[in-house]
């Protein structure tokens, strides 16, 4: 049997700056995070990693329930025969869809597929239960699993079965459905700043990036500290394509039989790759307070033998004072030394360390340790609950401020080609350019430079595209996961 | 186009005691709570459904984490090989696996099953994480998605695919292990009879009964108003079945590597289905206050034209006064009578009704009806805060009551085999008798009687076997779902 010593894993970790991808990969494992699964492709959540998306999904759910859906939950499997009704839809996904043929010893009749996306079953079911514009809208999220058979995965970042929520709304009218599609847009741009402290863009996609079956589709985009963009959640308005395939229709209040106007958006466990890779560092893990599994951790110095009940009972103390005002963990473990201790809880990204040894006990005080900034500070324990959820703001909001820095340094516009390619094979980034709007000149960047186009500018500046010259709108080129 | 007149379903509902089976499938699609799927043997759980779905969830976690587990998540596809390693376990499991046979346009290597339940793929990783001693307990949780090929399905009692909890874990002695089995199950009798209002009886599975690779398992067993049993949950002692086919062994504290002992337990969606047929009647649902999606629903009756500003306020101020008191529903609509209304909402189980009219505006108060006894109270709006507290509290505890009174009504003991056989006839509820252990009589009573052994009883009375005559153990027979 091999031994696993687990004792060792702190010196592991790739160094950062060193290999990004396998720092990456490297910090998942020895954080306890996620772990590697005897299926291809598919991670197990861990506890720990767990804990961080139930945090994640806890209030990304308020808000949207907040804004008027209903959670629900359709089938896994789509029949094949459904899922090909909406022919882009179906070019789209079926390289990547797995299929069930048999179930016990008998094979199936009609083949059908794990969800890649609930399009089609939940347009199914919306033909029956939408009759008139009294049923509009429908707004309803579903969480769930769904599986996409893809060549490379990494962890969290594409693995073949994820969970995410779909929201699929139906409305009466097309400004309805392009409102809704623009207000979770928002949603998820509220959540992404304000809750995981990732600075975005949003835009929508070209033609040829959108999903497959939208009419349009805006994403949201995130930098991550090795210059390399990475969608982060989309919300389409899939116009008419489904309702007409589908024979979604309601009557309206001109008494006339219409077809109904729908969206679709979605965010996934993608979103903790892009947490680690937005606020890590060479010592491992930082989670933003607002969704980290554990915000403070204590840890006693023990000292000497005679003084250990001393630091004990204030240790109890402490706990007794912090316990529901922030997500605790004392570390009361013998087996391992406080310098293995310390680089544990900084690898698993804990925002707050809370150190009381016997002279802190003598002065009442304990040492408060920022993981962010790792900003030393001796704070008397008369004022330890005020000041821990201060400093969990103040955290909080650094890591904001730090990563929208890094991102708006590493936005840059050029005019040519050749400034386009150059910026993104040497700074990375996000690189606005002008863009045509012709395919062949989308594909042509990608060959030559590997980026592709993250989104259109929202605003509405004109230019000379960069490689044909025509005129065209402003466009955000990077590298992307 | 069908015209889907949703105005008069209320009519449409079968009654309970003319057909029970009817008025059970009925009473979930008209109250909207489940929908059939185009996929054979797959519901869709309708919002309302889920809401309901999502607060038991939310009551069962908490009781899952306050006794130590965590929840994490593991892959959907478990590898035919890792499925076949522990012989009962495939061989109970095979006829109902799901075989994800192709992804994309490739035929997989090997087999993929759609997890009928995880003990498979989670002793695969919990053979990686466990090392020593001080790893163990392992107190796993996981919320997720099971299929299960079923020839004869129903709404959450029997579907291909439903959504359940499993606990996995694994402890360091035989002991442990079994003490875990127990305290499980009585962690699902406090949620099934304080949150659901649904007495069960616990006690052990036969052999032939047990989970498929199980060493014992435990059940809980309520009984339905038709007289039927229904298995609510399960703790099952695995032993070290799992352990020794998938190698889970650990360092023990006297430096010998030991296999370990596991247990896993479940609750399903199914629990919806015991919620609707231990509580519902003629009219519909009657869901427990304490999981219900909906407390409270206030109508207004409008009355005379120039009245209804005054009902509009005061209904207003109803509306203020409770939000955030109970889960409440204003039910504003003007496109239905209000009889219409008092029917949906006694079909959709809501525990309380209010009503307020321009008569009661003006004596400042409210009419106050409770599902369950249909009693009907005047309120003075200044005492109906406490008031709606105190009946919602009155009617989670009367549920209870009168299920319990009729199951203990339906629970008989007999001395022969003629008398199991008519009572099971004629009676039907749990009946008691002696068996003496043997397969062979549990399997003639089974086939003689349509019933079979629920659970062995705890007490350690002795008897003569109803079959037999030799001495045997009390248990209790059923027909069941």
């Amino acid at each position: 049997m091999v031994v696993k010593d687990k004792n060792n894993f702190v010196e592991a970790i790739t160094n950062k700056s060193v290999d990004f991808r396998r720092w990456y990969t490297d910090v998942i494992i020895a954080a306890q995070l996620a772990d590697y699964s005897p299926v291809k492709g598919c991670m197990v959540i861990r506890p720990y990693g767990y804990a961080l998306w139930e945090n994640m999904k806890a209030l990304l759910d308020r808000k949207i329930k907040d804004t008027g859906h209903e959670n629900a939950y359709f089938p896994l499997f789509v029949p094949e025969s459904l899922l090909a009704k909406e022919a882009e839809h179906i070019e789209g996904f079926a390289p990547e869809v797995a299929w069930v043929t048999h179930a016990g010893n008998e094979k199936l009749e009609e083949r059908l597929a794990i969800r890649p996306t609930s399009e089609a079953i939940i347009g199914s079911m919306y033909a029956k239960w939408i009759d008139s514009w009294r049923d509009l809208p429908v707004l309803i999220n579903q969480w769930a699993n769904v599986v996409r058979w893809e060549k490379v995965t990494r962890p969290f970042l594409r693995t073949t079965e994820f969970l995410w929520q779909e929201g699929h709304t139906v409305h009466r009218t097309e400004k309805d459905a392009e409102e809704e599609t623009l207000k979770m847009l928002e949603v998820y741009r509220d959540f992404m700043e304000n809750d995981l402290a990732i600075p975005v863009y949003t835009g929508r996609k070209t033609e040829r990036e959108k999903f497959a079956g939208a009419l349009k589709t805006y994403t949201l985009e995130a930098l991550m500290s090795d210059g390399k963009a990475l969608q982060s959640g989309t919300s389409h308005n899939l116009g008419q394509h489904f309702a007409k395939v589908f024979n979604i229709t309601f009557q309206d209040i001109d008494g006339e039989r219409k077809f109904a106007w729908q969206t679709s958006w979605g965010v996934s466990t993608r979103l903790v790759g892009a947490l680690i890779m937005t606020h890590g560092d060479d010592s491992g893990l930082i989670f933003p307070p607002k969704v980290a599994p554990i915000q403070a951790v204590v840890l006693p110095i023990w000292g000497k033998k005679e003084r250990e009940d001393e630091v004990e009972n204030k240790m109890g103390e402490i706990e007794k004072m912090l316990t529901g005002v922030c997500r605790l963990k004392v570390d009361r473990r013998r087996e391992h030394t406080i310098g293995w201790k310390f680089n544990e809880w900084e690898l698993r990204g804990v925002p707050l360390r809370i150190e009381i040894g016997p002279r802190d006990v003598q002065k009442n005080q304990v040492v408060l340790v920022r993981r962010d900034t790792r900003e030393k500070e001796f704070v008397p324990i008369s004022e330890l609950k005020n000041k821990v959820l201060k400093v969990l703001d103040d955290i909080q909001k650094n890591l904001f401020e730090r990563a929208k820095k890094f991102r708006d340094e590493n936005t840059r516009e050029v005019s040519t080609f050749e400034e386009l390619a150059s910026t993104v094979e040497k700074k990375r980034g996000f690189v606005g350019a002008f863009w045509c709007g012709d395919e062949k000149c989308e594909v042509e960047v990608k060959e030559k430079t590997a980026a592709t186009i993250r989104f259109i500018s929202p605003d509405s500046k004109e230019g000379k595209c960069v490689l044909c010259g025509k005129t065209g709108h402003l466009v955000y080129f990077a590298k992307a996961y």
